[in-house]
């Protein structure tokens, strides 16, 4: 085996991050930098671009253009929710023969990890030697193997930022307060929420992870408990809360070319849970709900420092395993190491298939009970986030 | 007139900005120095606390402990929304003749000024000298005679950097995208998504403010012609936005004691506007909708710094205006001064009846049709908000 003479090709799909675009100018510069690769392409919409012929050079980008994107969010190339049928995958083979492409990196999720696996599979088919490489990203952080995924510190900063405030709001103003987090099948970007909590009065007060099943009047019994203790209570729950049954909460009809219900871009579960307190507990309650939505991974301006500098170590890994003729595919990941107390990230390749697919929940020993987290997660998150803002209070002195 | 020999007492009022607690620290700093004042004392949750005699010594606390508070977003005093009776007024006036209370200050919005403006009234009648201030602060912008209010530059960056991100997030994965933003009369904040836009193409592409009636087919008619145009759609609204009757697009029953009716903490007015477009145009369309919320107003960790030290000011100069018996009452407001181009802030005092009871719409200069905003108005906020981050295009070389 040696590592062909020939084009590369990056897509990226999925929802966008504060930092994929570190990673799409990681594997840009590698590329460019290696003797093996004569052009570097992009395709425009990921899969979509491939199968539409819409590519377009990036080696003749500008290194000033290349660090600029690279510092903003969501997918510069533009992005793409499609799950490729297996004919579709021929076609993709195809135009690879077409422009000599002998190296592909598709940025995205475990549904792009298993796209990448699908064309593997057809182009051992076809005997057409062409190395493909998934880079993970997702705010969601619930690819497997990997520690965390690039896009989840950054996530992880904002959505603790988020409630830091929101605590010292609820704080100002008592009452019960709920925010919906990002998180269709795991609670890490909602647990994050526990970095808000500092003082034994902090909320968030309850954290509710789709790791454990969802009951609406627990929840209120829940909620009740706190408000009577604190005379306020903050909220953090995830959107993809389901009940016993495994349907969310929240039932909606719109489902994408992966099956995935939608769940953000509406405030209608934070409106429900509302609804529900003050139902059950008074209407004359102060009770409000806010779905933070599409600003948990694009808001621009606020980043984790650390998960920018992975997500580029990511996408360069990439494209050196590639070129360097180390494996013919693979899936990035990072390995956690360093001594206890010191962070240090490896980053090593491991089999498509093993992130294809399926997706990874917390651990049951990140869970406390089933409506909060484990102080211990905190040890997981705090490296991940980097530097936070710090919230002070007055000592209150008495008159 | 001399300034009299007593304590400061001050509260803060109404919703939360990230840069209140910069006013506070400001207003403490300057009492403290003052050898007119003797303790400054703090009521906890505004007027309420003084009602409830729930009174801290701000005296005690240690510079470092100021500093890290002025940092912090919302009221470190902990905040109210009462709007006090004339009887009420003067049971406080009774806490202040106990304490000695000869300098008072409370933070807040236009409510805040007349809460001050009544306690003058009654202050006057009973001859009870004290110095009555009103600190201003709303992420809204809505107080009159002031150029800006503390506390908007900040809210405006939050609420131009969400829209920077979710521009791309939308050129990313296109579709329809509603953006809620906070302002109940008026448009100001909603405006500033206008600093997202850089390019021909670049959302907001529409902007809708309260200051122009609101009308569901049209704006339906709107977002077909911009869909139609660009591919896409993101929307900035003000919650606020109402049809010709003057009543908002959500009717919502809750109201508050100073008769406002709840707009915020619920996603309900970006749903009903996401279901009107998809019932109008095809429910095949990609339509979401973010509602801002709260962090427009509490967010840690990210303000403008402009904002910040202005905030600061503002707190200092109604204290120095009291202590140094410039006049007796009134409120801080901000002037815009220095040549065209460069922009300085100047600090005054006006009367307090002239900042209480009514709020001030955007300028119709600042208006473009019944959709957008006059690019006239980025010279207006540019300064407020101060540094930007920036957010970088491929240049799409062809392949």
């Amino acid at each position: 085996m040696s590592t062909p003479l020939g084009n590369a090709l990056i897509g990226q799909s999925g929802g966008p991050t504060s930092v994929i675009n570190q990673s799409l100018v990681g594997v840009i510069e590698t590329c460019v930098a290696s003797d093996r690769v004569q052009r570097v392409y992009g395709a425009v919409h990921g899969i979509k671009g491939i199968l539409e012929d819409q590519l377009i050079d990036l080696g003749r980008e500008s290194q000033e253009t290349l660090e600029a994107v690279a510092k903003t969010p969501c997918a510069a190339l533009r992005s793409v929710r499609k799950k490729p049928t297996r004919e579709e995958c021929v076609e993709v083979l195809h135009a690879f023969q077409k422009h000599e492409i002998r190296y592909f990196f598709y940025l995205g999720g475990n549904d792009s990890a298993e796209t990448a696996h699908i064309l593997n599979e057809v182009a051992v088919a076809e005997d057409y030697d062409v190395r493909l490489f998934h880079v993970p990203k997702t705010i969601d952080n619930d690819l497997r193997v990997t520690d965390h995924c690039p896009g989840y510190g950054s996530a992880a900063k904002f959505v603790a930022s988020a409630f830091m405030g929101d605590n010292q709001d609820n704080r100002s103003l008592p009452g019960i307060k709920i925010d919906i987090v990002m998180g269709r099948h795991a609670g890490w970007l909602t647990a994050a929420s526990l970095l808000a909590r500092e003082h034994e009065d902090d909320g968030p007060h309850l954290i509710y992870v789709p790791e454990q099943d969802f009951d609406l009047d627990r929840f209120v019994g829940d909620v009740d408990r706190m408000y009577t203790k604190h005379g306020r209570c903050l909220i953090a729950a995830s959107e993809g809360i389901h009940g016993p049954d495994g349907k969310p909460i929240l039932q909606s009809k719109e489902v994408d070319s992966h099956g995935n219900v939608q769940l953000s871009g509406s405030g209608a579960l934070g409106d429900l849970l509302a609804d529900e307190i003050k139902n059950k507990l008074g209407g004359d309650l102060r009770v409000r709900a806010d779905t933070f939505g599409y600003l948990q991974r694009s808001f621009a301006g606020y980043c984790s420092e650390v998960d920018a500098h992975e997500a580029r170590q990511v996408g360069r890994r990439a494209a050196e395993a590639a070129t360097r003729d180390e494996v013919p595919h693979g899936s990035v990941y990072i390995e956690r190491r360093g001594a206890a107390g010191e962070y240090e990230a490896g980053f090593e390749i491991t089999e498509l298939k093993n992130v294809a697919k399926e997706t990874r929940d917390m651990e049951a020993g990140f869970l406390a009970g089933d409506n909060d987290i484990d102080p211990s997660f905190l040890d997981y998150v705090r490296p991940l986030v980097g530097n936070m803002p710090t919230a002070a209070r007055l000592s209150d002195f008495p008159r």
